[in-house]
């Protein structure tokens, strides 16, 4: 019997021959196969877990016994007794390979395991978080050869986990030698690493085996709203989500108002930064205790931005990027302290990190789109339009990416709408038009049922119908379009010219009721004229962004679509065409991302590597300036109809009818009688 | 005429040929020559000062011609203008080579300038700084080429100084914008490096050229006392220095009482760390005060300390310090913020240093000791004992240096003793007794006459005479001894027995009046037998260290003795063979070295590559561990006399008598005596 035996890792298909007596997860190390170990093999973590084959495998020309691998031990019937262990599993740590075979390692089992993301796009995550635990056991301290118990923990970092130069600053220093001492010189700790490698840094850590798990928090710090997302760090799943108003909106509605504000305020800069600082430490507070994770197992933030509101957020005074040449303090990605970022209910040396800024109004935020939707990877012309207070516009191919920045205002957010709220359960995110009776249908966040339904009064008795959200009134507006409602300048016309008692009078213009909820004490949800305009000036902004960066390409058109957005569901294709938000493209070939500067932050807080890239391609990303571009302006005067004149819509023809109407002459009569009326 | 001429510069002796018309400047760069430059060569900093030489140079075997540099120019006549150009020098920066020619580099404009220590053992220092400034001239930023501010500074700082990979906490980014927009795009940075190579850190920045001057604290941080010293980092002079008594003396007199503290209260050891820093921070605001210095340009601070101070000022609990083991937190050498160890009110970036702790009884303190002393480069056998409430002893040469720690007490810092005060102006510093008369003259701080000069009563009559510091407590003993005033057991004599009335009785034992300052208001100084008990006990615990480590290297004597103590004027080694404070050792081979731990800090604080220095050095270091060895406790019981048994004082003797009187029935009747006085 030959002293070596052959192993095959599946599904990595890495073989290659150990010393009989090996155990499978040195066997894994030997042959760089992903087995995850906590513990270094001890048989504490059962992260190793791995499944045999036994039979043939002609696939891999291999037969395996029953005794390729050593018999179950006692550590592991002690596990499978205390924890469970799945049938068919093994400790990758206990069990010794006799004979060839065949080990399966389970997606769970490994270390960098991708993560599929939801969203429509489906693309996997690789699961390399810069902060991870790792269990190890200390040298006692001698003595006759007086080492630090930090030196001592460095030296059984280094020999059981490569892992060179551990620091720990003077805070967790404080907790070392309580938790060795408890833990009886074992103890687990959590570790961050720098992404440009180097770098380890002790961030934390628990007596013993640490049973518990670490969190990491993406934020997507937005004008208007601040999204966040809590993840475990393990698999990358979002375990509670929340946002908040930006509460900056104080100090001003958008970016410029509050640079001015910053101009004209001393300490008003600083006055912001606390603001935006407490509410990211509030968003902090309140997602530990939805996910009842302690905060100190949120151990990093990553956080994206556009460049006011990083420059806020990091305390610098925004005053440049309020005038030409827009120059950032500083553009590369900063890695800091979480409580930098506002974050002091968390772990107390939590890490922060804030993704690159392309340019001065072009930031962090289109950076962390452009790490989600990977403009720089495509083969075909993509447009890709992130819809918040500034829309993060990004057009190009794997050859080369352009960016710029649009102020669309906070309409789409909600914001700004008379019957505007952020996506939360009971918002109208869902809208049809019947474009003969002109009677709406809609859907709210919280419920699958369309208003129509039988069961939607009981569905949502409880939340209530409570306003619209950014998609829904992209839809809403949308619809009456496509109904007849609106005419192409985007004037609601009357009750007489539209035929429906919904267009009511609103001051000297109409307004469309989407639901009356007064008989049950809720409110009458209408669109009105200023909403209209709101998204008008909205809409005309993203378009005219998308159009100047199609001029610096010389393009006519794209190949596809990207619509993302902070909040809300996701835009709808058809209603984004219809109100002419985007340019000229086969409906087919426009697809919703969700938000994905958030999963921009997630990408990152998950995984190391993705910082690095990013880093390096945002230097290759070029960026157009808009404020300074005079063709923007006439592109946004250019698109203020609804559709605007140059995009022929004849995809979208073949499923909506456009009725041309025009309402001028019968607003202006309609004006006449609510005069009247008033008399 | 050849295109290249001959440099030769002085006084390194470095010669090479440059091109002609290059700058004085360049050429020292070309060669490796060490000439300074803030400014980078614009002609505004100066440092670059160079004397040229005209006429022959047979050393060199050049002959100078008057036109071998370029005629003076406009840059140099307004900076002579302006400030003065002293008679002969030129800018290197200006100046160029159209000629063979010797140029002397005025040390001045060195940059590794050697500095000519004070102390009895004269060493050299060479400066350089961890900190530094340097003129800068950035880039203005660019709309169609948007970097960050900071990413052009770091540009122009890697092109003009070759320093790569600048970082900028998020504090020091909030001003870098408005800087460099109002010095036009020129600045002066202030820059840390780290002696571990790599990192290089923005501290500071200011508008323009700076003209002023950046310093450092180096702060020898006692259990009694704590001792500062504000220095220029550019010249390494200490510009002010103060002293304070350490505030955690009311938590606990000696190390293991704080420790016994910290263990009885919950939140004690917080509690001392607070008090402590505070501390810390009292001093760098007065010794900034006292030297007229902007906070904000102290930009580094270095502590040298003992183990416990060292864990109580990071915030560590000192718990495991108190018993075996006597494991530390960490050994290495700490690099953090100055903010961490309390210094709030300098420069916020400040970053501080705490040298490497050696064992847990062998701090810090003794590493800088061992960094000023230097025993790691001796050829001759070198004892080396730094005084204070903690002896820090170090015994060894070149080739192998052992090291402990005593617990001396505070007695020879002044505390607990009758009269005792640290070393302040009216501190009685030196004391002689006239052995026939038994009469004292003494010296007190602040002025250098001796007591029994008519000048004396006038030149001390505004600070008074308030009391007697370490080292006059030791020449005070010492010469009571040497007077007959004590026996060898150290008992004081009665008037009797002694025959002055010097000699008064003080409870059950006698006291001798130093100082009788009564008739003017001012107090009574004597010398207790409490305070002769004091000494004996500090003088044996710092004999017995020294005797251990002597063991161990298997030796009865050594080549030389270095004394230090942080606290007043040196001590007297004279005085501390009486005393038997040292072993055996011919007299001119005992040295006193002034704040030995203070001075190794001031080193670590003028020169990084000392710290790297210093760092490997102390992993060679042995430790000995005096709380658990039993020959400690033989050592120290045996050389309680005064002086001891085995020191045979051959060399002494020629200079000093030491009668051998004995007190001990004397003492007997006389506190009969006092009984019956007080009957």
């Amino acid at each position: 019997m030959s002293d070596t035996a052959l192993v095959i890792f599946t599904p990595s298909g890495k073989r290659g021959h150990v010393a009989r007596g090996t155990s499978v997860l040195a066997a894994a190390r030997q042959l760089g196969v992903d087995l995850d170990s906590v513990c270094g093999g001890r048989g504490i973590c059962s992260k190793c877990q791995v499944t045999p084959g036994v039979g043939d495998f002609p696939k891999h020309g291999v037969t395996v016994s029953a005794t390729a691998l050593s018999d179950w031990n006692a550590v592991e019937a002690r596990y499978d007794e205390k924890r469970g262990l799945a049938k068919g599993r093994r400790l990758g740590c206990q069990a010794t390979i006799e004979g060839d075979v065949v080990i399966d390692v389970p997606p769970g089992s490994q270390v960098h395991k991708q993560v599929v993301r939801k969203a429509a796009a489906t693309r996997e995550i690789t699961m390399d978080p810069a902060t991870r635990l790792y269990y190890v056991e200390v040298r006692e301290p001698d003595m006759h050869e007086p080492t630090g118990d930090l030196q001592r923990l460095a030296e059984a970092m280094e020999r059981d986990w490569e892992i060179t130069g551990l620091t720990a600053s003077t805070t967790v220093l404080t907790r070392l030698q309580p938790a060795l001492r408890k833990g009886n010189w074992a103890v687990t700790v959590a570790v961050w690493h720098d992404h440009k490698g180097g770098a380890a840094r002790l961030i934390d850590i628990w007596p013993g085996y640490f049973e518990g798990r670490l969190f990491g928090l993406a934020v997507d710090l937005g004008s208007t709203t601040i999204a966040a997302h809590l993840c475990d760090l393990r698999n990358g799943q979002v375990t509670a989500s929340a946002g908040l108003m930006n509460p900056q909106i104080r100090f001003g509605e958008d970016l410029m108002s509050r640079v001015s504000y910053a101009m004209m305020n001393p300490g008003g800069a600083a006055q912001m930064t606390e603001a935006v600082r407490d509410a990211m430490d509030q968003l902090a507070r309140e997602l530990a205790e939805e996910a009842e994770v302690p905060p100190e197992q949120i151990v990093e933030a990553v956080v994206v931005c556009n460049p006011v509101m990083h420059h806020l957020l990091l305390g610098i005074d925004p005053v440049e990027l309020g005038q030409a040449p827009f120059a950032l303090a500083t553009s590369d990605a900063v890695t800091s302290a979480a409580v930098d970022f506002g974050m002091t209910s968390i772990n107390a040396e939590a890490q922060g990190y804030l993704l690159p800024c392309i340019a001065g109004h072009v930031g962090a935020d289109c950076a962390a789109v452009a790490l989600s939707e990977e403009p720089y990877k495509s083969d075909d012309l993509v447009l890709i339009c992130d819809v918040g207070t500034n829309a993060e516009i990004l057009l190009g191919t794997k050859n080369r990416v352009l960016a710029c920045s649009s102020p669309t205002g906070p309409a789409f957010e909600g914001a700004q709408i008379s019957s505007g709220q952020r996506a939360a359960p009971g918002a109208i995110e869902r809208v049809e038009i019947d474009p003969a009776t002109k009677e709406p249908r809609f859907r709210v966040i919280g419920s699958d049922l369309w208003s129509d339904h039988p069961g939607f009064a009981a569905a949502t008795a409880e939340m209530g119908i409570t306003g619209i959200c950014g998609s829904g009134i992209i839809e809403a507006v949308a619809e009456m379009r496509m109904a007849g409602l609106l005419d192409a300048s985007g004037l609601i016309g009357s009750a007489e010219a539209t035929g429906t008692s919904r267009a009511i009078p609103d001051g000297r213009t109409f307004a469309y009721v989407l639901h009356d909820g007064s008989a049950d004490g809720g409110p009458v949800i209408t669109v009105t004229q200023g909403d209209i305009r709101a998204i008008q000036l909205a809409k005309s902004a993203l378009f005219a962004g998308a159009r100047l960066l199609m001029d610096e390409l010389g393009v006519d058109a794209v190949d596809r679509v990207v619509l993302a957005g902070a909040f809300g569901a996701h835009i709808s294709p058809k209603h984004a065409m219809v109100l002419g938000m985007i340019p000229d493209c086969p409906l087919e070939k426009v697809t919703s991302a969700g938000n994905a500067a958030g999963t921009g932050a997630r990408i990152a807080l998950c995984d190391i590597s993705a910082r690095a890239r990013i880093e390096a391609e945002v230097r290759r990303i070029q960026k157009v300036e808009t404020a300074i571009e005079p063709r923007f302006q006439e592109h946004f005067i250019a698109a203020n109809a609804i559709p605007h004149a140059t995009a022929p819509f004849s995809e979208l023809a073949k499923v909506v009818t456009l009725p041309d109407v025009s309402f001028n002459a019968g607003n202006a009569s309609d004006s006449g009688r609510r005069r009247r009326r008033r008399a």
